[in-house]
């Protein structure tokens, strides 16, 4: 039986990345995908798109709606998504948990499978100050997969957490990306996207899209990605 | 302001008991039930009443599908729940991953509530085998809920995981509840139940079933369920 590992897939850069790295390793891919009620559901799309490049094995789309916890303007659309740069600390398209979730959800799809990895496009370089998106996250998560499994307690399989972009920059991600022939075109980071004639037409001025945007520019790679705005 | 916590609230008779201390404790009570696609779905309407004899500050019910991920009998129809103790090691009830979901569900719930307390009704003695109900588990998740959040790491408010029952025996689980006024009568803890003119009718076979008998015959407390078949 070859290796396989399941993928979160989000459909942005970072996870396209992810996914084409697991790839690139020689691992039967399954890939997964959450669609928790974001406002940004253009990146299931998105998703569906680069899970079909990859020519995965298997891809699980779940629906967890969080939308009756709120507390995120990511799920809650009565909270404005700020634009522009300007706020302190951590921002308010923080997600409670969410990436104790999305791990969570990978685990239970790993011992499913009977894959020993689980691969997530975090980075802690140039992010949104997010706690879950550190280093110490992930390897507190590790301790966490070790004990919380029937595969991992068993039958002495524990899931490796994957997290292989937590150290590079943007621009790096950029360019790693490029020469494993990733589609950035079909990758969406915006968290306010529109729809024009069928494209995604990102806002421009998220968090998100600021920091995609100077990723290409620093990468010296063409941006091939559709803003509202340009900054 | 008072202080709150979330509180797992399955309907089964230790999440029951779980309620009941936190109230006897003083907190504000976060009930919160989680409808995964089980087949013993006649729990969330007990989680229900119970959250009522409670008096609970508010009480969420948050769909997650786990039918897409398969691997149990409690969410895959097409597998039969175990009948009649005859099995070797965790059984496929193990929904997997299940508490590392619940736990993550109930770390983000309490963020938006601002609470600082978990409750969570796990039970390590007289259990299914289940991995995530032992206490190295809950030690493990705590240290996740100390740099998962932005509570935890921004605010220095990290949450506090109680797992009150995980040294109990059943028996003192029961006696406990009684001492606390618990309805027992109310809650369910049948992987395969039916309804009888209105009444939930307990198979009396499944593993969860068994241990609750036992229970009840080990205490000296007349047990008030209803039970198809009693063995």
């Amino acid at each position: 039986m070859s290796k396989s590992a399941v993928v979160l897939l989000s459909g942005g850069m970072d996870s396209a990345v992810c996914l084409a790295l697991a790839k690139r390793d020689g691992f039967a891919l399954h890939a997964l995908s959450v669609d928790y009620g974001q406002r940004h559901a253009v990146e299931l799309e998105a998703a569906r798109e680069l899970a079909r490049w990859a020519g995965v094995e298997s891809h699980t789309v779940l629906p967890l709606d969080l939308r009756p916890l709120g507390g995120s303007s990511l799920t809650d659309l009565s909270m404005p998504v700020p634009k522009g740069g300007q706020h302190e600390g951590v921002p308010n398209t923080y997600v409670p948990a969410r990436n104790t979730l999305l791990l969570g959800l990978a685990l239970a799809l790993s011992e499913v499978k009977g894959a020993r990895s689980v691969f997530i496009g975090v980075n802690a370089v140039d992010y949104s100050g997010y706690p879950d998106c550190r280093p110490e996250f992930i390897a507190t998560f590790q301790e966490l997969a070790n004990v919380a499994t029937k595969a991992a307690t068993e039958e002495g399989n524990p899931v490796e957490i994957h997290a292989p972009l937590i150290v590079l920059s943007k621009a790096e991600i950029v360019r790693l990306g490029v020469s494993l022939g990733v589609p950035f075109k079909q990758t969406v980071s915006c968290y306010d996207p529109a729809e024009h004639e069928g494209e995604v037409v990102a806002c421009g001025m998220c968090d998100s899209c600021r920091i995609r945007a100077k990723a290409f520019l620093e990468a010296r790679v063409p941006d091939p990605t559709l803003y509202a705005v340009r900054q």
